[in-house]
């Protein structure tokens, strides 16, 4: 299981099929119910011989600290599911006791499930995980896991983690200015719009898997009008082309921070990038940018990854 | 009366004495208890001769265009407070009727209140009104408003309109990237802190306004902890004096922006700055910045403006 703050997702790996399951569940709204939703996960996903936990959902404000929601989180793993092991920032499966008394080695380790996984298929690679909210970029050298950080912070440093995703990124804080009629407007610090309305009126959307910034239905229509207001226009003023213009601009702009960030890491001519996450095609779309081929994996996402390497 | 999509605000001009209420109504939350508030601050601020209004709420998501917005508050204002009065983005103060009849003119029209005040006052001067969420620019000449744009949208392009406050302002919005630790950190995208924090842990905050980000108290130890979130971090992680160091970069970048869409009106050297809104002492530093001189007005905000006006 992979517990974060706005979705946990279970995966359960039985005679190599893998099933998984991603419930919304946003801790901060109703922490207490958090042992609850681990429950019918686990019922949900079936029996399982061993149980494996990882988590984000520590850098909630629900807590104080990375301390507090690590503790908050294992109690309600320990409640709901007995005993699982916990994934390290160090990629090991540690018990809940040792978890309990390194809680900042179990904090948002989410990354090195997806990074173990990568590196056992292919020994020389970038892994680029383009998630709803944040991309991880990890790179793996002669089989093992090359990432200089371990903390989100020193992640961020590192330009392993880009804090921009498809779905939940406010659009005021992608750029602080965008085109609008041949010049550049400074944008409202409001959360009028997200990344998933610039990848619905781009056609590059998936799934809008969400709740939309005013509560009206994720249309293209709709997400226009919500980005209008981010230089405080509306469908009224701006047409749709020069709306688009706009959308473009700033998918450009998360692009262009993920090539960046990845541009950093040196590896190998030959090394692949491995796209995963809800932005699979938009981290192809940086391999292509890198000059880099690229590669696949069996299974998408950090609570997968975890069963697989359980299972190993 | 000066409608905001967060505060409504009333004042009153009673034999030279001016009240002023303010209260938090978020018209997103409940757009149909509007009327309601209006009718209630005009009860408590008590009977007038004839009465003004103006508007920003019609940006608020809670409506599709700004047509419908101002529509809305239209309705709502006459359900409440009879016949006002309505003002335009050119100055005017016009029926309800002729308000209904052109809409876009008497959206987001607060700031001219404001700059007619000024103007009044002082023939040639800068107003700088820095809010909790926006900020107006209003280059005033020859004891006429000089403001080039009209919409919120050409205030924005014109410098007249900066998206940045000192209460509500999403941090992530401020800078892309802070100092930690000698190193540049990219900021991670959410609503974890607002400007409010910053200019509490800096004690430039004269009243913390506004809810906070986690729903916890205003106070310094807990506004570094959100501080933190913004880089990933928490108090554990990071020292008082590394968050402070971060509020105080970002005030500069406030400060900065603030600065630099003021530095592209042209106004004679011996005009002044009239620097109001609840970031009056951010204002007159950037007076101080630009060599301007600082000048005063008798009242404070549009809904005051617009009674004096109401009363020439």
């Amino acid at each position: 299981m992979d517990i974060g703050g706005a979705n946990t997702k279970a995966a359960r790996l039985h005679e190599g099929t893998m099933t998984t399951l991603t419930r919304p569940f946003e801790v901060w709204r109703d922490r207490g119910a958090l042992a609850t939703v681990l429950r019918e996960l686990a019922t949900e996903t079936g029996p399982a011989d061993s149980v494996a936990i990882t988590m984000t959902a520590e850098l909630s404000d629900a807590f104080r600290t990375k301390r507090e929601g690590v503790a908050f989180v294992l109690d309600a793993a320990e409640d709901a599911l007995g005993s699982p092991r916990v994934l390290t920032t160090a990629g090991e499966l540690v018990s809940l006791e040792a978890a309990r008394a390194r809680p900042l080695d179990v904090a948002a380790a989410n990354w090195m499930a997806t990074a173990l996984m990568v590196a056992s298929a292919h020994p020389d690679a970038l892994l680029i995980d383009i998630g709803s909210t944040t991309t991880d970029i990890v790179p793996i050298a002669g089989g093992r896991v090359a990432a200089r950080g371990r903390t989100d912070l020193d992640r961020l440093l590192a330009g392993e983690l880009v804090y921009t995703g498809v779905l939940r990124t406010n659009l005021a804080a992608i750029a602080p200015r965008v085109p609008v009629g041949g010049a550049w407007s400074p944008v409202a610090s409001e959360q009028f719009a997200i990344s998933a309305d610039v990848h619905l009126v781009l056609g590059r959307l998936e799934a809008y898997d969400c709740p939309t910034p005013d509560g009206r239905p994720a249309t293209v229509e709709l997400a226009r009008e919500r980005i209008a207001r981010l230089v405080c226009a509306d469908t009224e003023q701006l047409s749709a082309d020069a709306i688009d213009a706009i959308a473009a601009f700033l998918y450009g702009e998360q692009l262009r921070q993920i090539e960046e960030a990845a541009g950093r890491h040196a590896l190998p001519p030959t090394a692949h990038v491995v796209a995963v996450g809800a932005g699979g095609a938009m981290g192809r779309e940086v391999a292509g940018r890198l000059g880099r081929a690229v590669a696949e994996v069996p299974w998408n996402g950090p609570a997968a990854a975890l069963a697989a390497l359980l299972a190993c």
